[in-house]
């Protein structure tokens, strides 16, 4: 089947939003087998408007349009649909009463204008929408401009209303009125300590030995992502034919996958922390406090992150954690014995099982030829032992102190792991 | 003149990535007078592919393409345009030598394939690519589909080399070859620490009163952004088209305006601690770090910014701050009191001019009916005075820690400039 998506909007064509609209519905119909062979974008203007609509019905059997389903005059999309497919309109009662109430809740009298919203033809079928004013219509047509059936399906241009009534009404209707029972089943493995082409060397045999699940690899900011997908007609038929794939997979790369869809390292970090009955500091120098940041991101993190010290100047690094002026002199801030004084010290300092320690420099000055930008030292203190690292970062400043953050965690989490640094 | 935009690319049509092209080019477009129509996205089926372009040819004088110029198979754009418009393509010797020059410099031979990025008909004219290996080009043509002139012009599908031959090349010869002598000027003048509506009352009559510059509001992540636009010929018609309306603006704003275009808040409060000689230290309890992140996410903010403790637990604002556990137990630690000793203990404690403070509920839990999820203190410590700040703040956990940030660096610049804290 052969399916086009109309957005509809001025604001797109003054590029003034992205379309993430289209992107988003291609991405669903896609995943429920159905070919895009176009995505048109056209302002408020009906001319145009009528004139890219008919172009659509006449290629495609199905044509999805967003946008232009507000109170306003401006708003056309679906009065053109109807037009141009022949039918008429007239008020669904108890659409409008919804509309009523949505305004009555707000102490609002409804302005006249809202009463199109409520129109529609007989034929066609309403999609309740329960975040906005504007339902959405399906509409199938016997015929079209292009001699063959044609269904149309409007759906409003704000995202979080497009999603809703994609998810609970349009897919759902899709996949029974065309049998669409396959879909795209999914699962995303997350990988943080290797780099792409190594990952790819090392499951290479299993990216290629498979037949009905594809196996890709993505780069992220700090992360390779594995991604799993495989056609089938339930989740249950998805999670067993992925799970194998999973299992090689996660023998090969071990502990370097730290997660999988949803989770985030803070949040994987947070659980062994928690599940461990451990606490945790932190004493930051380049990373200004990100590690804190993003570690508290995290709900309930109060449980085992408890303190903080952002030591930026060297004074700082003496009083609050305890660095021997000394040190700092002979070595540097940024070197292996003041990382490992930072952790120490404030493990000693605070009542606290662990402590990821952090120094480098993120640029874009303060580099030399023996500590370039991005020299980071890592140190990981517990009461069984401390750890250091040293890794060289490239990038700009913001991207040295996220990557660093990256690092420091999947560190942590492999020293808690492998049990190096408690007892 | 009419203009339509035409993206190719299978993943565009997949939904695998966002269209973000065709945003840059429409946003260009406008600021250049140029009326974009139409935006179509079709993939790398050559038929597809030329029905698109054939009908985008036929409706307007100047169609901008991205994407498909690659050196596989799949790439198709260039070989589709000159096909359509009659034209031959030969080899030009300069664009092959760089292609080759570029793989000689990575040490590997360039592909027969690439070739094909080195052909172009006579009658074009190469769009010089500095970022890759696919070179634009800018095809006039007399007549074309739509028996009238037409000029089509390629550009590559990644965003980076797109703005960068759009900038260096294309918008020079848009504004040359059609005398578009003006522009539309712009400047962004950026509001924190009032809400939207309140920043259009104060200006409503400045908005309502201008003839040429047009003003508008935008409400942004915990500020208001300002802008100011207006066609001009020159940039220097611009500054002072706008500098009337910018002047009056600030004028009713005062000190809400903290600063405009590429300014931020950190980079703002940072030159001004510079330029007063202060140092500065945070204490942060529900923000984590995030506010030390952001005061060092700027360049040689190491110059101002010494000290930041993340007292997430209350042993830690006991131990490190020196709050009195009575202080702690009478109040809470979400409580002016301790936002305040917060502030003064690390002030007291290091050799500080200024300190922030800010203790909260980021939730999602931890509210009560008494202090719900949202509830924030602020302290800013100085050797003149302290002040203290209790805001309600709504949103889910990340836009609360975004947020109280933005109300922290806003409230101190305020007490720095209105000179209250120091002395």
């Amino acid at each position: 089947m052969q399916a086009e998506i109309v957005s509809v909007g001025t604001e797109l064509l003054l590029g003034q939003i992205v379309n993430t609209d289209a992107r988003f519905l291609s991405r669903e119909l896609a995943e429920l087998g159905i070919n895009v062979f176009r995505q048109v974008t056209v302002g408020d203007n009906q001319d145009r408007l009528k004139e890219a609509l008919n172009q659509s019905m006449a290629r495609a059997e199905l044509v999805i349009t967003t946008g232009g389903l507000g109170p306003t005059s401006d708003d056309l999309t679906k009065e053109s649909v109807v037009e141009l497919l022949g039918y008429e309109m007239e008020v669904r009662e108890e659409v409008l009463e919804r509309i009523r109430d949505l305004y009555r809740r707000r102490d609002v009298k409804m302005p006249e204008s809202n009463i199109k919203q409520a129109m529609f033809p007989p034929e066609s079928r309403v999609v309740p929408n329960e975040r906005g004013t504007a339902p959405g219509m399906i509409l199938p047509s016997e015929t079209g401009p292009g001699d063959h059936p044609v269904t149309v399906i409007c759906l409003p241009g704000p995202t979080e209303e497009l999603k809703h009534l994609w998810t609970e009404t349009v897919r759902p209707y899709l996949r029974d009125r065309y049998g669409l029972d396959e879909f795209l089943y999914s699962r995303t493995l997350k990988v943080c300590g290797l780099g792409e082409s190594t990952v790819e060397d090392r499951i290479d045999e299993i990216i290629e030995s498979q037949e009905k699940t594809t196996v890709a690899t993505y780069a992220k900011s700090g992360e390779i992502h594995i991604r799993l997908t495989t056609r089938v007609s339930s989740e249950e038929e998805g999670k067993s034919q992925v799970q194998p794939v999973e299992t090689a997979i996660r023998e090969r790369l071990g502990n370097y996958v730290y997660g999988s869809d949803d989770d985030t390292l803070e949040k994987v970090l947070g659980e062994l922390l928690k599940e461990r009955n451990l606490t945790l500091g932190t004493a930051e120098s380049c990373t200004g406090g990100l590690l804190g940041n993003r570690l508290t991101n995290v709900p309930g993190s109060s449980d085992y992150f408890r303190t903080g010290i952002v030591a930026y100047a060297n004074e700082t690094k003496e009083n609050l954690l305890g660095i021997p002026r000394r040190l700092l002199r002979e070595h540097g801030a940024v070197s292996e014995p003041v990382a490992r004084a930072m952790a120490e010290g404030l493990l000693q300092h605070e009542d606290l099982s662990v402590v990821a320690s952090v120094t480098g420099i993120a640029g874009p000055t303060g580099g030399t030829a023996e500590k370039p930008v991005g020299t980071v030292y890592m140190g990981f203190a517990g009461e069984a032992a401390t750890r250091c690292h040293h890794i060289q970062f490239e990038g700009d400043r913001q991207t040295i102190k996220h990557r660093t953050t990256q690092v420091v965690m999947t560190l942590l989490r492999r020293h808690l792991l492998d049990e190096e640094i408690t007892n």
